[in-house]
């Protein structure tokens, strides 16, 4: 991200604008506003349930402050900032600021924004998205225009509400956002005959994936990836924390002996039927993990309902892993958000097929195509 | 393509030039061959089998005159490009020559280029890449330097070798080069459970398709591709004639009520097992269409002798556009140059099974993707 340090912005004050000068303003605020984006996604993993946002300040066409929302629980991004000024001892009358998601009028875990910003005297306000959750939704915006204070949102709004998608899907569903990775060859085989899976994408795609693990709440595979695999679910090779490791296993027929349930961090998770022998139940737990009891449909486990209880832990987005079975249930059932596939040029012949649910993979509308080593990405998209 | 007209000779012409000046005369002679390659390109699905050459002739900085290989049987690209400067009343005394095959030293149809360019007195030539074939092969160019021409060959060589696929591998090995292109959902799927293929693609991978169509001397298909897709195998929404249309069907099965046997050019080619009953055969040739009888092995069509026999009625490349089976014998005998498939981001379910081979699969080490309207195009090549 490069930054203009140039000021700019008494090139912009006067009356009488013609499009051009309106233009370039916006190309100013648009500059700002990915300044907002870079600073939000330092939050990446650490924020959740919370939304992304980064905030920059600023005066005279040049940044005076900037600030971010770290961690759960901290100080938000607006806050950050403002701080950040106040503390080189700059007046903040009359200072633009940019932030990328509305700023919040509630009490939750720090006082509202909105009312500091107002507070400081700030002289406008620049907002990527609104925030959809019913607290804020709109009123944030209310309240610095009641206060005299000039505001506008969205200012590059879709970027900014696939910055905080996760949030988003949360917030207005009481769901998590579900992504389906998956890596598969050219024929469309996820493993070969003998269940073998690994090192079909190449050395960049596997990066990629745990890259996603660090910012993803939660990663999630069918029993059947657990027994063939025994994966770690963990992230290895990048930096960033582990996400909660979720199992469905409805019946439990698993055991400790695969690695997923060698950690002692509190965040393996298994989903299964509550029809469940509770003598089963018993000897799970002696593995040390979370147990959800879910509801059935028909012999299957009900996702949606998975999915609910799991929001009510705070799981604001899930990575699924796998299989092919797990796969095609969340496409099935319409619950998956999104699709990555890495295509490794690759021919598996004989193997176990991949994602082939056709039906609900039509909505999927949206498709978009990259590079990642030797692999192809195909990103799908509602 | 863009060429700079800015005289640049007179920077180039002193002794004692320094590694800077050394990499910007290469510079400006990659620039006139990548003209050279744009000329030769003109003459595609017009010159087989015949190699693709065009010829720009530069003097004092700019180019003096320029000229290609047009059609089969007609002048070289460096006689065109010699004859335009000579109408022009421009001596080419001293001009440098760039051609993107070396030039000839045989009489074919015309008489020998190098000859032609010696008597012009041209002061330096510089090539793309040497021709590989026997009558000529290095021998062009030690003419040149022999006649006190300074000449060097290799200024983007392997651009000018991949120009002339077709023609390198026609005439060192005897055999047409051979493609196979194929359409798939991204689960492998290259038509649904009723055998119906049409409109997997987008629009824009079909025009890619007529687009190939038009420069591959030949397309290919198995008999049950011509039963389930009664394709026409012709050019289509782009400007360029028809290639030759080849159908495999060992036991002569099919009948001229299919939309392929409906040309009176002469161009289909039915390829045939040497043991099918000649009653069949007198049936057949009552469509108009050329009968090639064919070994076997091992109850297969021998595609070996096939494509031997292809290369001998000056067929230099194939396309193959299905079906699986098809495509897979390719693979499994080891018989395909290179491999494009359009992937389209859709997921067929239920259907039939594209490529599959496996083992052989793994010769093509190299891998491009781009994308093709909506679909991916994946292109693999030894």
């Amino acid at each position: 991200m490069r930054f203009i340090t140039t000021p700019l912005l008494p090139l912009l004050k006067d009356e009488g604008k013609d499009d051009m000068t309106i233009n370039f303003m916006l190309n100013i605020d648009k500059q700002y506003m990915r300044q907002c984006f870079e600073l939000a996604k330092k939050g990446a993993g650490k924020v959740s349930p919370n939304p992304l946002v980064g905030c920059v300040i600023v005066k005279n066409g040049k940044i005076i402050a900037a600030g971010y929302h770290k961690k759960f629980g901290g100080a938000h991004a607006e806050r950050n900032a403002i701080n950040a000024a106040l503390k080189k001892g700059i007046s903040l009358k009359g200072a633009n600021l940019y932030v990328n998601l509305e700023p919040c009028v509630h009490f939750g875990k720090t006082p509202p924004c909105a009312d500091y910003i107002i507070e400081q005297n700030i002289g406008k306000v620049i907002i990527g998205c609104k925030d959809p959750y019913y607290k804020v939704s709109g009123k944030g915006l209310a309240k610095l225009k009641k206060a005299g204070i000039s505001s506008t949102a969205g200012i590059l709004n879709s970027e900014a509400q696939e910055l905080n998608k996760f949030f988003i899907k949360f917030v207005t569903t009481g769901m998590p956002y579900v992504m389906l990775k998956a890596a598969q060859t050219i024929d469309g085989k996820i493993a070969d005959d003998k269940y073998r899976s690994k090192w079909i994408s190449s050395a960049n795609s596997r990066k990629a994936v745990h890259k996603l693990r660090a910012v993803y709440d939660a990663v999630l595979v069918g029993k059947n990836t657990v027994i063939y695999d025994n994966p770690q679910l963990n992230v290895r090779n990048v930096k960033g924390r582990n996400p909660y490791r979720i199992i469905i296993d409805k019946d439990l027929m698993l055991n400790n002996k695969y690695k997923i349930f060698k950690y002692n961090d509190g965040k393996t998770i298994v989903l299964f039927s509550e029809k469940t022998d509770m003598k089963r139940i018993e000897n799970y737990s002696a593995t040390g993990v979370t147990l959800i009891p879910c509801k059935m449909i028909k012999g299957k486990l009900d996702f949606k309902d998975a999915l609910k209880k799991l929001a009510e832990m705070d799981i604001t987005s899930i990575m699924v892993e796998g299989g092919a079975y797990t796969f095609n249930e969340f496409l099935k059932n319409n619950l998956a958000d999104e699709v990555m596939i890495f295509i490794a040029p690759k021919i598996m012949g004989r193997g176990l097929k991949g994602i082939s649910e056709r039906k609900l993979f039509e909505k999927f509308k949206n498709a978009d195509y990259s590079t990642s080593g030797a692999d192809l990405l195909v990103n799908l998209r509602r």
